[in-house]
């Protein structure tokens, strides 16, 4: 047993690495990042939403985050570190000591002065810039730091998918015009967009609500994966992709005249549009979907209850898209109906709704596809009825509304005019914002402009999820048999595997000659001379995702080759030592 | 203006940089190192003990980080991060939850569940290593992290020297056997040694007392510095170094024969051994001090009076040693006596106490050289009075005890026997430990060992100040202008200044091509570009201390050279691009 500590550097030799995988599949994981970051013992659960990083998962990190920072530098931007621990007033100055919700976590210190631990810094670096930053002659300037956030989600999991401690890089800047944030926001935009590409992740920057931060203009950086908890539309034609809860569901053409007759249809048991398609066996784009909505009157004035009282139409095989209605007058807040609330308006029950003959006057918001319907299929008002052959301005006056109100689909056609609208799933890892003059204002941060006046900055913000990234990018590369890391976030590019190491010494000797002149020539290398047999050592290599695998055999070196497999590739292939430097090194 | 930000890569022209220096002495801040940080612009308060480092500050505290990083790898430390947040139970499991006392910062989360903001983390890794730690074949191991950690000093202060959140790389070994633990700690031990180095620092490792972390072995690592908090006592003839609280005091020769009869010495007002000496017109060396101090019965057993009290005495010119004490039987924990206690025992008033003829019977202790004393000077315990001419044995009885009670002082001889000692005071920045199998036992950390029977391991701890490291290197490395950085630590390596680059396009071609081939020679060079007056911007770069400073004006270019000037050098030298070259490009 060796005593000493004194191996080579840096460490690459597995048998001197604490690596530490596991074969049996962690039953507390969901997804399937999180079991993979458990099985190879990248993370270890301390308590709900705190994990450490092993010394595998931390080489990682590592990669992400020294990318992230050189792109940073690159771009102009100039590092800081601020405290993780926040005091309460200037919390207090932006109002959102209260606002910020229970995701901030509170601490009383010894003096029982009340601080936070930081889940973003928009107070901190506002109140630094308005010590540093006097005249608009240091502007533009654009603040990052990477650092240990907190947050106190109500329900961690996902491992450091969502995690409450987690590492992120937000940066903040600030500009003397509106024009000049505009500059900045596109650099960062563009930034992100290298971030990505170098990180070699499959990724869309979509147009996104900006939420609770504030601000106007925001974009959301997404790592598109399958199992991933956002929709992202996104054009076939263009670079167009948005939030599915922003695109825009364009106009479609205009409405057909109409061909036939209303009618009355017994569906004496079919209460959705699917049901009422299937029994009529008409398409279901042919049928409307009705959703009584109450307007919440948040203003404290007075309303009459017709008004209150909404009927939303969006076609059969559409969904109602929740932040497009609340954009509605009268509907910045609304919740669904009541029974009886249905009934006094439309003296109908739920499932027969519809907007022909109601009970008392109501107000119809029509999505854009259902204003341009003609001969469709509603509820009647009457239970175990519907009305086919439905016609605007025949049968029921044209809707009060046409708005867009609904979720794109696949197919729509791009709001851009070019091509046509694809969706995909994907994992939020960026978001810039504009964030204006908000934070700004509220805290008092001026600066003197060319004319010796003070003036108010407008700022803009760039966060990054570092830890997250790497939870991302395994939902994106993995297969059956483990993670398969891109090059640049692979803990090492290549590993030489040397098979029966303490009996053959010419093989282990072989083997530690190409580490070291794989290591040499550029390709971060590690060597497994861990002494495992062969199929448990391969099983760790493709379960911890090294992207390239050469093994020294005793058979290979009589055949003066060695056996190389890529990590995707089906099999193996035998190269000699030129070819595996053709294959592995970096061109100059 | 400028609006766009996307310059050279790394942004090193000042121009482009966030400097912020100030002329003012801030004056909250007591020490240097506070006062340059704050003036150079390093660091920026947001709240008691919490800073933000600003870009020219991070550059410092990165250059630190590095260093101690690649020196730990290069030792076969394997780097982890573990979570700043740690849950209350752990803590439990080892009693520190109470025990650590107000420094430690404990929060409460969303779900009322307790943790703490972590001060050092033998829980967390203890705790990770019992789930990945199953057998002695994954032994040795050092694990460490570069992170924040947070005390909640009861008096922050002194900047980032004493600061609340701060930096720590902090590092934990395990080990089958004591044996090896002993080479890992002299690992580390040698390691630390390599760092300070490393980075320019003038430091000494001392013999420490462990404190309430625990263990038997352990050594500091103090940046000296005449502004340091602690007293080192160093041999003059060998590598010995010790905390002044540890070094012990070697008995002196043995005591001369008596040569005076006691004498009863009227003393009206002198209360010190330094007044007595003077009015008697004798060595400070030939009296001796009496200190009272009452044992505090700790056991709960019965103790009668007589054993409580302890007369300790000390030369004139030495200094009790609080902790020695501590270490005699009966003084575990101890005070000083009452006015009452000590004339219920002695019949005096303080100022005139001694051990000859106490009212009782007393337990008396006397240091080593006051045991060697002959014709001494102590107090009569009659006001107003000392006695003089006082021997051991005629006057009183032989002191019950006898031990080194004392601080070392300048002169002492070496305990190692080599040279005698020297005084500096220093600043600690780094601790090892030998922990043993304290957290181990408590936590229950078990490994199979050879035999496959359960063993617990033994323990190392490893701490450095890394953000302490930056204040500490201001204490030892400053002059009136400003800091003058070793070359390993500073923001830029050198700075190339241009005068009136606005105006003369032919030098800021000039200045800016040698900066753009210093930086490509591999010495990490600034441009100050920033168009300031020659006075203002060499009182700059004097402030935030970089090392070498390069002039280029239109009359050096006309003279084929430029002028260059150590931070150090008392004046400046004419050079051509050659020499300027030989004198900061480093050797090959």
């Amino acid at each position: 047993m060796a005593a000493s500590l004194r191996p080579e550097v840096p460490p690459m030799r597995l048998s001197q690495f604490h690596l530490h995988t596991s074969k049996e599949t962690p039953a507390e994981a969901e997804i399937v990042s999180h079991k993979l970051m458990l099985k190879a013992g990248m993370i270890r659960k301390l308590a709900a939403g705190l994990y450490t990083w092993s010394p595998l998962g931390l080489r990682v990190l590592r990669k992400v985050e020294r990318a992230v920072r050189e792109e940073m530098n690159a771009a102009g931007a100039i590092e800081v570190l601020m405290p993780s621990v926040q005091p309460k007033e200037l919390w207090e100055e932006t109002g959102r000591w209260e606002k910020f919700g229970g995701q901030l976590l509170k601490i009383q210190d010894r003096k029982e002065a009340w601080y936070c631990y930081g889940p973003t810094h928009e107070e901190v670096i506002t109140d630094f810039a308005r010590n540093e930053l006097a005249s608009y002659k240091q502007l533009p300037v654009n603040f990052y730091q990477i650092q240990t956030k907190f947050r106190d989600e109500i329900r961690p999991r996902f491992g450091v998918m969502r995690a409450r401690e987690f590492l992120m890089k937000d940066s903040y800047s600030f500009h003397l015009t509106d024009e000049d944030l505009g500059l900045e926001y596109r650099n960062m935009y563009d930034t992100y967009g290298r971030i990505f590409t170098r990180l070699g992740l499959k990724f869309r920057a979509v147009a996104a609500d900006s939420g609770a931060i504030g601000g106007a203009v925001s974009h959301e950086f997404h790592v598109l994966a399958d199992s991933g908890e956002d929709a992202i539309a996104f054009s076939s034609g263009s670079d167009y992709a948005a939030n599915i809860e922003l695109a825009e569901a364009v106009s479609p053409g205009a409405r057909p005249a109409a061909q036939e007759g209303m009618r009355k249809i017994d569906t004496p048991t079919q209460k959705t549009c699917e049901d009422v398609a299937a029994l009529m066996g008409i398409a279901l784009q042919r049928t409307v979907k009705s959703v009584a909505l109450m307007g919440v009157d948040t203003e404290g004035g007075k309303t009459d209850e017709g008004s209150q009282f909404v009927l939303a139409l969006v076609r059969g095989d559409h969904v109602v898209n929740e932040i497009k209605l609340s954009k509605l007058a009268g509907l910045g807040e609304y919740r669904l109906a009541t029974e009886e609330e249905i009934d006094q308006h439309l003296g109908s029950e739920p499932g027969f709704l519809g907007p022909v003959a109601p009970k008392k006057a109501i107000r119809v918001v029509a999505d854009r596809s259902v204003a341009a319907m003609a001969d469709f299929v509603v509820g009647a008002n009457e239970k175990g009825f519907h009305l086919a052959g439905v016609n605007w301005g025949r049968d029921l006056p044209e809707p009060h509304d046409v708005a867009d109100i609904r979720n794109v689909v696949e197919g729509d056609a791009s709001p851009d005019g070019h091509g046509t609208l694809g969706i995909a799933r994907g994992i939020e890892v960026g978001h810039v914002f504009q964030l204006g003059r908000k934070y700004a204002e509220a805290m008092k941060l001026t600066v003197l402009d060319a004319n010796g006046k003070a003036a108010t900055p407008a700022m803009g913000c760039y966060g990054i999820g570092v830890s997250r990234i790497v939870a991302a990018a395994i939902e994106q590369n993995h297969d059956d048999n483990g993670i398969a890391w891109p090059e640049a976030m692979a803990p090492w590019n290549a590993v030489v595997c040397v098979i029966n190491p303490k009996n053959d010494a010419a093989v282990a000797e072989a083997a530690l000659a190409l580490y070291a002149e794989l290591n040499a020539a550029g390709v971060e290398t590690a060597l497994d001379d861990r002494g495992l047999r062969p199929g448990a050592m391969f099983a760790d290599i493709e379960l911890i995702g090294i992207p390239h695998r050469i093994v020294v055999s005793e058979r290979g070196l009589a055949a003066g080759s060695f056996e190389y497999r890529h990590r995707l590739a089906s099999e193996a292939e035998n190269l000699d030592r030129a070819a595996v430097f053709a294959r592995l090194a970096p061109k100059p």
